[in-house]
């Protein structure tokens, strides 16, 4: 309700064609009406943009995981991120033309994943994953790139211990404007990689450890401590934010 | 043992019709069992001003479980919350007329739940649910409030990120006496809806998540920590409570 | 920017007044800006509803707080919280009719509190503190809703070794909507009290405590805890909040 | 080695019957070899005062349970904790007049447990269970009063909510010369039951409890800060170590 | 209100004396009535038994510290604990013949401490403290147990690294019935102790050390996870509570 | 040591000019020396690439501060981070020409900082601060953008509470390539934020906040946990992180 | 890049035979060239020193684990830890010659390992288990010693309830030149043992416990808080790091 | 009490010359007092070896502290640690021929430190400390190993940051026989070395940092969480205890 709106009910008020009461029921409920306003309008831009809209699987219902998807095909392409295998083979069934990615987790309607090696290994955003048990999060984060339709590469089994793996991927380095470092443990990736690159580097910590490692606590706060500039970090698992950050950083 | 039965006690024992240590013991246990007195009565106030009694489900033996209900039962409607599919499926064998909610993990003997949608979008309380996985909890909270008696309504899937699909519920928002935001994640939608609405919102985190925010302690602390005032918190996953607290709030 | 807006660029638009990019542009702020008007005036709407608005003064420099406050002491009353005893000086000295107290750390402009002793024993909501050392927890809340207007009481000293010290407060405790119960150490009282009356109850864990008890956090996990139904809670040592909770709560 | 023993060595030094590097090596290793015998007898005292010694099974191959029980069942009564089912089934098959308890998850050679109900309610020590959650472990304790001969009561569903259900054990309570309060959740319990008698109370948390709840920290931190006097605590679930402390305790 | 009372008043009803209404306020108010009544005995039952009343003077203004200890000295002797030397020298003006003990952090009216060694080294209860650190927490116990009039002995300087100074006291740590060990950092000193002697341990952690142990939880966990059966553990620095255990345990 | 190295060592020995195990110690550390070697480059790069280097005063002596300034002073621009005042007036002393603005606690030599407001409010990069007490943070991280040359901008007192404020700066916000967005206590301004705008934000959490939100973990959580995309988390109070990823993102 | 290439780069590009923007990007990548070239040779260095490289199995996909076997196969023996059953079984499908000890949760290509016992209960390096439980983690350091060939042995269930059983291995004790001991629960046990020896021991927490043991947190933080000198720790229930320690150590 | 001692003890007691019950005791307390024996032996043979006994500064009152550097003074050289500056001036006024290391906040009598450097950048042990504000632990490690005659080196500011720093220390990596790397924040340079030299490598986290390295706890877990083989940890701050480990390592 802008300024004129306040005005135009108070006229109607004076009037007598409002009762007062009923006026003062509108007056309390517009502004938080344009508030939500505002956000429904937002959420059609967010689909106009072109991201798409993108569904959480784990802890949904099949109806619901089902439902979601349904719903948001209709408007366009469809990512479905942390669908388990059976949450998959549902989601092919109802969805036959659909795209299931099982070690990445990722099922998409309307838009194809790149399910088999080999990938690219240079872009413009450049996944490295660790160890092989961080891959599955690693590719979260690559598929999410993909279905957003960036330029993204993939290099794997680069951990701390492997770094020397990188020589090859060197000029892929030097090239990227942005990289995402995956890793477990102990997770010293992204602060290594940050001090050999001049583009920013997204860390991505996984519960992949055990001991004081497991559940991915160590790796994250060694990586929000790194003394290298240049690091920013995403929540344990979170390839799919890695993805997403990507996208707004690289689309603008 | 008020006053005057101590200086009972203490002629007694002046006349030599009480030895002084049976006088001794029995001024020791007095008042403990004033006390203990004032509990049970207590109880059975409980039962008579028809708020019920509740049985937690979760860690009990069938055997437990089936006897806590039946003795319950005997004087009024009863409900049990946690209830899991093999327990459900016991009672249900136990209680011919009882009414198990699988989805809420609730079951009734003596007052039906609304087991099927759809319910109502308003009420003098008002359960939000942010996302599909927090609905088991929301509905538990809604359940809960059911089984009380209360005038209660439900809307789902309203999390920060749908925070627009409040729009239409806006006259509902505006008319509740009380509002529970069920969420689980980051937890911001309680303080997100505080600041729309002129009643207290109670604010029950849930345990789904991952990462830092697996097991529910991180919503639970953005929720205690939130700046807009009126908010006030229950234990992760914790319906029932919010429930019961709103059944105390309306029923004063 | 409703549907009529969007309709009106697009003819705009349609009839060469606008360009395409600069309808683009309008069309990508319209929403945002419509949700942050929503909140100016929901903002303005806090300060019509007599709630005013509050300044919380721990952090801030001294010019910061000086300046918060003239801004709103224009509007009407304001209260300061968590204003230590330089900071209280300071407000007297710039607001010479302000209210300090020192104990509650709270300071007023424009609605005085009341500083001494004694305070009525009952009242719509009633705030019991546990220990000496919650005093000014509790007391920041009983004077929050002196400042907010409410028909508030205060009991002190019925920590759960002082339980019996309530008995002259029976007819307080079942004739109040709202009980906020204080503690720090092992936070029992809440819960003690619940089992006592039929209103629900706010429980402020504080941080009062040594041990395992530092902090405040054992006290916020026994409060949540509780198995007596009708308790919510409060951050650690905010008695704010548990005011303003009771406000919304009795005000509707 | 004492001192003349070192005087000896030195002797025999002096007159060339051992070379001084053998001394060496004698004096360096003696003060060691006294404290393992020291240990060693020890371990012998332990079984001649008759408390015997004690398997726990669990985390134990099924060889290495077999072999510990057998080895103990030599020199007298044995008593096995955390004895799954498939361990018990085991164990039967091995010590055909063993006594197997499942709910208590306790194995004894050499002297029989009591299975069934009903159990005596009074006793020199009695354990209070709160919830029907907390029964386990709380006839663990119970159940290694009875191994080592104690005179042991059981009471059980006491908890906080059901406190009024010890008015009918008030002389139990005054009479016992140790309470063992098992709970979980908020571990309120034993605080409350100190509060009602003379003897000292040992608080046994729980692991059951959902939310801040789960895993019996918060129970834990309450039993620790609690303010009634004449409270010490056990391990999460150790029924076994209140049963021990309870054996040294009354068998002085 | 016992069975009768509420026959009498239902009679009252029935003969038009009393209200319904009425006596449904006495009705509901009775039994909480009864419990605090129990309660206020029980207080008063403490002060007979002769453990007197204990004041935590942490936290507490001088004026609340100086109105408890008055209003508790009327009735015999009284202990404050967690006294500091401001608050010390403040009780030392209002009770003339009142005892401080700086190290203990104890002050008592009416009841003079052993504020200078030798201090026993034996008795019915033996306190053994760890590192020089530890002697304040140690000194708390073993001042409490001197308040309530125990057969208390204090041993120094026997943490693990020095177990064998504990050697000239062998004897009477056989004699002992209780036995109070208290340690910081690594916490092992309670464990060890209890592999030697015969009679229970209660295990007191204090706050002292570094890294990992700072706060004194790496003491506490160890306490709680101890393997040698018969230590029970309490809080934090909590000396008085081993003090007051040890009465419970030794005045029975 | 590359291949042609090694070749000619092992010739060496061959020819017998180098003995066996002088060439085993070369080839051993030729790997190390050209990592090393890498590295010292690698840092000389950085100094290049104009980013200039970074002194962290906290924990440094003052010795070791100025010692570190000097030697970087000769090179060219130098940033020093959390200066205090103390250290900042040593520093105004031994680098009369530097630059020291306590709010932001940075000092700079050989390149000036706009230590008075009015800032620019819009730029490639927008600094939002929530609260008063974040503000120095915000700064950090603004000052440390000023000083790698970025076009920056800094918007105040826009925390959750306070969201409308951001209307004016609607055009600024679409305009930002990166938006940096630092709040305590809950944490939920990022977030809130991402939600408003297309360009990626990074979210730095303070350490202002009490009870849970102490420290500055809550508020790190939430951020972690957010569900809007787009959102990447530095250390608590790591403004200068921020500053650093901005400049290696902006300087591509 | 050394100093001279630099500089024929420089006179390249001075000469026109290199146009300058790719002797900048020559420049640029030359250093990290260097180091990643450096880290190659160290990787190969490994191999040749004999050390062999190590696959750790946990979270690998069957043919990542089938791959990274067979590459190291080649090259010389290989060693794979934490090894489940069904690897176990698909590897020794793959290596028919290989050899996979379950407890340990080991396979080796190309070493055997001492799959069954008797043991060496001496060795330069000693292990030494506490409880049954801790059995797998002390024979995974036990394991790997054998695999890089060190004189090591293995002497199990002498925990700190059994430390008397370490007696007749006072001589094995006393000559070895480094101790490996694992504990889980209390973890006692290293600080007991490097009281009675002059060698450093290694500290392995496990995993093994209940309560606040649970995860082996309390058994790390009593091994790191530990005032007998001489002992360091390794992470939970990593035995291999014990092994490699030992074997760094012993091989110098 | 040996065998024969038993035997003897019951001859006794079967000719009449002690009464059972005095053997009895003797025969409960001859197993303790060996062990004890044992212990007092192995504390004379620690001053023997010539590692000297160590006082731990912290914590002490002045008193205690003077106390227990003259009792060790009398046998030997003494080191005292954590001696803060007071304490420091204390000393040397009892102990004129005293020094006093205030950074390192050593101090010893019969021994002089290294106070001024340069300290040698070689030895058979390697100090390394990664920033300014890890200084103070690594020179107590440093300091530790001198009071011991160790053949120790110390090299500062090689942090992640400034490896490169290494370079001209390479000779010496190479020939140290152990490396301990002292690191606060991410901690990664334990790992960072360890992956560069063939000797082990004992890491000390430090409590230096902020954020979520403050305290030393993700430096800890980053070092026990290291997958570079050879690495063992000690507890935060412990430059004592590195230096000790390193005595009993090389003097074997």
């Amino acid at each position: 309700m802008r300024d004129d709106g306040l005005l135009e009910v108070l006229e109607q008020v004076a009037r007598g064609a409002v009762a007062p009461e009923d006026a003062l029921a509108r007056c309390r409920l517009a502004p938080v009406e344009d508030m939500l306003t505002g956000l429904t309008l937002d959420a059609h831009r967010a689909v106009r943009t072109g991201l798409g809209e993108v569904v959480f699987a784990q802890g949904k219902s099949d109806a619901q995981l089902r439902t979601a998807m349904a719903r948001l095909a209709e408007t366009g392409p469809v990512l479905a991120t942390r669908v388990d295998a059976g949450q998959g083979r549902l989601l092919e069934q109802a969805f036959p033309g659909g795209c299931f990615w099982p070690e990445a987790r990722l099922f998409t309607v309307g838009r194809p994943l790149p399910l088999d090696p080999p990938w690219p290994a240079r872009g413009e955003v450049l996944v490295l994953s660790a160890g092989a048990a961080d891959r599955a999060t690693a590719l979260e984060a690559f598929g999410t790139m993909c279905f957003f339709g960036l330029d993204a590469g993939f290099v794997a089994d680069v951990g701390v211990a492997g770094l020397h793996r990188l020589k090859p991927h060197l000029p892929a380095l030097d090239a990227a404007r942005l990289i995402v470092a995956v890793a477990g443990m102990e997770g010293a990736l992204p602060a290594a990689v940050a001090g050999l690159v001049r583009c920013p580097v997204l860390a991505v910590p996984t519960s992949v450890g055990y001991g004081v490692g497991a559940g991915g606590r160590a790796a994250l706060q060694t990586m929000l401590c790194s003394c290298v500039p240049g690091v920013a970090v995403l929540n344990i698992d979170n390839g799919f934010g890695a993805g997403a950050f990507a996208a707004k950083y690289l689309r603008r």
